[in-house]
């Protein structure tokens, strides 16, 4: 059971599961190759609609239609420098908020080049796993302390060996930072939550990071960022944790996740974030 | 029941359904990242064969070696407008025919220079959702009286509000036109046909109207444009209802879709066809 | 019932299957749209872990995390040029395995400029449909006797039709080559293998020769480069019969599928090689 303290941030959770579904917010995101398919799947299940652009002169535009922007530096093509800088830029310009997701922070001059491009748009969330949090507040040149070990897209860091840069990053930006891993951390400058539960199933999948940004970019069209980003936590873990059963294979797992978060009920949603939400 | 004249359409439907799986036409298309994946595996359930380009060099080879090509407009890159342009020609050219997918039509200065480049190509069939046809139509200034309201890639007007805009669309190239929607229309300059039933889950994945302009593409590589857009709609509102069921996920249903579509049976499409074609 | 002989690749198989998942190589992988996220997810299921790049810039560093490499030359952006040739550069440098998927080989100059400039980094593994094998052989200049009849993704030749191109292929490289056909044939310059079984639904979903490349790749991050070839074989033919089912549509077989190469079990792979690989 969660202290009474926490009883706002489930209800916030709550109604952001809700507000998806009522508003079905677009969300203009500019991601990778690899798992793009799964993003829009991901964030028309739980309620949003899906945009995907690739060149500069989409970014306007596409921002002015879209209620948020998710920001994925995986699989680039030389004109994402250009275009995912503008895209930032756009959203920013609006006043609308937008989730970055450093996938892979560190691998190539491009994606160095383009996350530092990034840093002054100060993105409303930012996700990661705990070597891409790492890695992207050593970029930013905002954490001196420890240096993250890139290898590909997968973490070879805990959640807490991030957890000072993410704090780092949060004080940046002023928003909130979410590291994936066994267990989740959400945060900002402050408050801290940890979101246990889950399916270590996720892993076996590829995209469940890239999906969980694109999906707390839903949520960010309907809440403030620290609710998106925790919102977004809890779902994943809820949902997958829904979706594994023994002896399953990883395909059957990926339907049934997906399953499982376009069919999220809202009672549910709230008794597990009641005991998965912790400080 | 249909009128007993739409009985030549019936069997013109359920012809093009068998000569597909016999004649298995290879389609090239040139297609957006985001549902490509999901485009190539309904071409091949129905039948077809499906290879995708993106390079200029390959406009005249693949045209070369198909029966009829797919061109979609989403998730444009750099080389898309030569590449695209390139790719109508060289069907064209070859006397094949060419399926037009107006993706977001209107949104971004690359997609509307593209698709300005593709008009003189007059594509045998084109199928976009209300708000892409009358951003179409517009674009290429045949419909002046009516303007639609583009919001990434939803429709935000039904499909009767695009009817007149279809018509002019018809006029200009003397194929045949599909608007996506709760009921389906397909018209060209003589008929104008409503195909009722189908699924909302379609809406519930990405890549329904993506697929099913590359569904129509394997169809016109056995049947006239017409006949092309019209079994391609009978069979999207036929597979998709029979997949969707109560309390069901949103990726069961499309597991159940593409299978639905790849074990198309002709009698039940013939029925659905004479129940669910309306004029 | 395998000569005696055979035992020495059966023991070889199946410790490549237990060390895949036991050593989870990183696979880095410059790979085709349409398919991309199926490659990622049978790397995963098999137990390797998946990065997949398209900049110039990435080649070493992705190369330098890696254990081997995946290039498949499906779907080229005008950056592939230069950006697959220095990833098969980075990995001979390195000493590290590369697989080469030469997808559509003869369609389109870009296409035909990267295989010929990819010749001198001899691919560890070669695998291809008996088209792509006979048209590569051409191309590279290396077989004169017949030529292959390259029509789009698909074979129109027999795998035996290719045996000797694949070969030539063998001789010029030093390592394995992988016909993918109703009966695989794989062989380097001493060995050659038939793999018989499978299910003739893995050509009715996309992906399933592209997928078998990146899974050969995984193998390749623990074995020598014949028995990652026939490694790869083997389990694409006996998850894909495990997985058909009388009746089953084309989706469900796909999920069946990759459910069934992450559930591999070791002693049944092993009575599966026995019976299936024949010399």
């Amino acid at each position: 059971m969660p202290a009474e303290g926490k009883m706002k941030e489930v209800t916030s959770v709550v109604n952001a599961v809700k507000d998806a579904k009522i508003q079905c917010p677009l969300v203009g995101s500019w991601t990778n190759f690899v798992t793009i398919n799964l993003v829009a799947n991901t964030q028309l299940a739980v309620g949003g609609r899906a945009a995907m652009c690739f060149l500069p002169d989409e970014a306007k535009p596409l921002a002015f239609v879209s209620k948020s922007t998710y920001i994925n530096v995986g699989t680039l093509q030389p004109v994402a420098l250009q275009a995912l800088t503008e895209a930032a830029k756009a959203a920013v310009e609006l006043g609308k908020p937008w989730v970055l997701d450093p996938v892979a922070a560190g691998l190539g001059d491009t994606r160095t080049q383009l996350l530092n491009a990034l840093k002054q748009y100060k993105p409303s969330v930012i996700r990661g796993n705990a070597s891409e949090i790492i890695a992207l507040a050593n970029l930013w040149g905002i954490q001196t302390e420890k240096k993250g070990k890139v290898e590909g897209v997968d973490s070879t860091d805990t959640v807490d060996a991030a957890l000072s840069s993410a704090l780092e990053l949060a004080k940046w930006t002023g928003g909130a930072v979410a590291i994936s891993g066994e267990t989740d951390i959400v945060l900002d400058i402050n408050n801290t939550y940890r979101i246990s539960g889950g399916s270590a199933m996720l892993k076996s999948i590829t995209g469940a990071g890239c999906s969980l940004g694109g999906v707390i970019a839903v949520y960010a069209g309907v809440a403030d960022p620290l609710t998106a980003a925790l919102t977004g936590s809890v779902v994943y873990k809820y949902a997958s944790e829904r979706a594994a059963k023994k002896g399953m294979g990883t395909f059957s797992f990926q339907t049934a996740f997906v399953d499982n978060l376009s069919l999220l009920n809202a009672d549910e949603v709230e008794k597990y974030a009641k005991s998965h939400i912790n400080s």
